[in-house]
């Protein structure tokens, strides 16, 4: 791959003019939208919007003029992202409370089994939170075993498998029809954290016949530094299950005022406080440049902006710990490497923002909305340059900040 | 109180220099501040700023300059309005989750007792997430009183005593010191909803050795619709407690990606998910004008602008179900009415925003910050036409709208 193959991609690249809809920094090249999604260039005139005349002018009157609403009304815009039905999806609070909300019901909707099954490795909050959830249902535990020995724990003791489709680390992928299929042939619930596939991958709840699913909207959504997440309850389970955080947003008539709590039917019912209608704002106005978007060309530009960074990845000996196969990965590639956090800081130092994973991993996000092909040739030159120079051994590289 | 009665009090009152931080509509009163306060002037380049320069420009660079820490941050602004340490404070999700945690964890800490006490029309949402958060510990129940028999209830088995300080309808505020006296008495824990009372009275956690509390910071304090909650929880049981939602946030190194969950030392590990940092940063920008505000002034200007909307309904014969002595309500004035969601709607077409609160209730939200004595007389003089000239009876303010 030369810096003309790819200029020639970018020519002909349908999602090109997408770039022109972000903020992006001079001199940089971002590759972390994986983590948190770049600024869509009518974001501020939202925010300002939402306070200055909703907020500001309208005051509270703005509560019947869209806000109440706006949590079903956004999930309805990630609906078709994921294949999901518009009365399928409810936005508010994070991924880490919804999936507290989740495993507690779903643990709940069966009990004569009493496990939840994770991965080892899966992204921390997912277990963290489901180590808290157990706790709230007697009898109930969770199984963390290693990805090869999960289709063995799966048993009839088994309530939820809790997967997360693509790894936060190596963007591996699970298959979604067939882990489906397989926790539904154990009788167990399908529970996807979708965070880190979301805008990046094609995903089909429906048609997988998952029961479950989160996800987050700051990274591949572009919703905002810790935009409201969103929760998936298929319609089957709709009436069947509900919330443990069973707040007066998420009641049935939540101005009655009522001392005792009755579900709100359909997805309503898994919101809990006011939702924080600032970030709801700026979520929304992302989104709507989902709108038109065909995944499957997200998910090709994906392959080829992949590709562009294998290859050079491959020319450097380095160690690609993320799948070759588009099929079995999500929308970013990681290296493994000792020096892997003072390699992310001398990135970082050249405009090539990627991150670091504890402990060895480089990682860099490819979000096909904003990135060019040539972006991405050059962050290949500039690791290159830096591996070959050893830059990175500059002390500086080594000093750690909080938040990597 | 004449209007030059009103005028003179504006001539002379210490916070009167505050009505120009705020961007209020022309032609409206205001008096609905309890429920939503008003939009700081600061907040849309706050916004802005955050949006533009530390998201759009900064990236994901902004959580190692100033947004990772910005959830203790911030709890230590709040903390000086409620009497507490400014460790001891933290903001962030709802106050419905806040009380979720709270709940849990206060009944987890005593095993030998099993019962949340709260009182019969609480606001819904204490109400329904005790509801839930019983289900989460074995044994646990809920036992729901009227006020004069709360101090009865108060038994060997009552684990958390859980009352809101001011009342959402009456404006009746109980006396913090007696209360949590009387808990701890019955070896209780004593937790206290704030959301009626921080920022329009006095609050005083530490002196009345309050265990737990939580509050809504859109209401007085101007954080904007939805903004982040808070929640105190006393040193000496910051150790002993710990977050049934246990996300990444609250995790001891949440950047290590460990798989086990070790909650942080202090109020960090009251985090679960990433916070929504533009309505944060909305929050922040409006806790800043509270630095220099002494609380008593307020609480003194507070009492005035009830005594002139007092004044006016007494004139008009209506029942006033605020109590008179200032020590012993909040800074809201509400009037029990047959037609009071008539009359809401009547006042609002006039300019004069308050609410209706099921059945019967009509509150007038009294915020010293950014009302006049004038502001509120005249409000009373509307209040006086449309009740005497009966013109809420016209059809059009009987529709009920969504969220009243």
């Amino acid at each position: 791959m030369t810096l003309e193959d790819a200029r020639a991609l970018d020519a002909t690249d349908p999602l090109a003019a997408y770039r022109d809809k972000f903020a992006l920094p001079e001199g940089v090249i971002y590759l972390d939208g994986n983590s948190l999604g770049a600024l869509p260039k009518a974001t501020p005139a939202a925010l300002a919007d939402v306070a200055t005349r909703q907020w500001g002018d309208r005051l509270i009157r703005s509560w019947n003029e869209g806000w109440i609403e706006a949590p079903q009304r956004i999930g309805a815009k990630i609906a078709p992202l994921i294949g999901a039905g518009e009365d399928e999806v409810i936005i508010g609070d994070t991924t880490s409370t919804h999936l507290f909300k989740a495993l507690v019901a779903g643990l709940r909707s069966n009990p004569d089994r009493h496990t939840v099954i994770s991965e080892a490795g899966n992204f921390p909050t997912d277990l963290h939170i489901a180590e808290g959830a157990v706790t709230c249902v007697p009898g109930a535990r969770l199984k963390v075993v290693a990805r090869e020995d999960l289709a063995a724990a799966l048993d009839d003791d088994t309530a939820v498998l809790l997967l997360t489709h693509v790894h936060y680390k190596t963007s591996d992928r699970f298959d979604m029809a067939a882990w489906t299929a397989r926790a539904h042939d154990a009788g167990a619930l399908m529970l996807w954290d979708l965070s880190h596939s979301v805008g990046a991958v094609p995903i089909d709840l429906n048609g997988t016949n998952a029961d479950l699913a989160v996800g987050c909207t700051y990274k591949y959504l572009n919703g905002g530094p810790g935009a409201p997440a969103f929760l998936y309850v298929a319609n089957r389970w709709q009436d069947a299950l509900a919330s443990p955080l069973s707040g007066w947003m998420g009641h049935a008539a939540p101005f009655a005022f009522e001392d005792a709590y009755r579900p709100a039917p359909g997805m309503k019912r898994w919101l809990a406080g006011t939702p924080a209608m600032l970030s709801t704002a700026a979520l929304e106005t992302a989104l709507d440049l989902w709108a038109d978007i065909d995944q499957q060309l997200v998910a090709t530009k994906s392959a080829q902006l992949f590709d562009i960074l294998a290859a050079a990845g491959d020319a450097l000996g380095l160690d690609c710990v993320s799948p070759r196969d588009p099929a079995k990965r999500g929308s970013h590639i990681s290296f493994r490497h000792p020096h892997a956090y003072e390699l992310t800081q001398a990135l970082i130092a050249q405009g090539v923002i990627g991150d670091f994973r504890d402990p060895d991993i480089l990682r860099l996000g490819l979000t096909p909305l904003y990135l060019s092909h040539e972006d991405v040739w050059r962050a290949g030159e500039i690791l290159c340059k830096i591996i070959t120079s050893g830059s990175w051994r500059d002390p500086r590289f080594s000093t750690r900040l909080a938040v990597t």
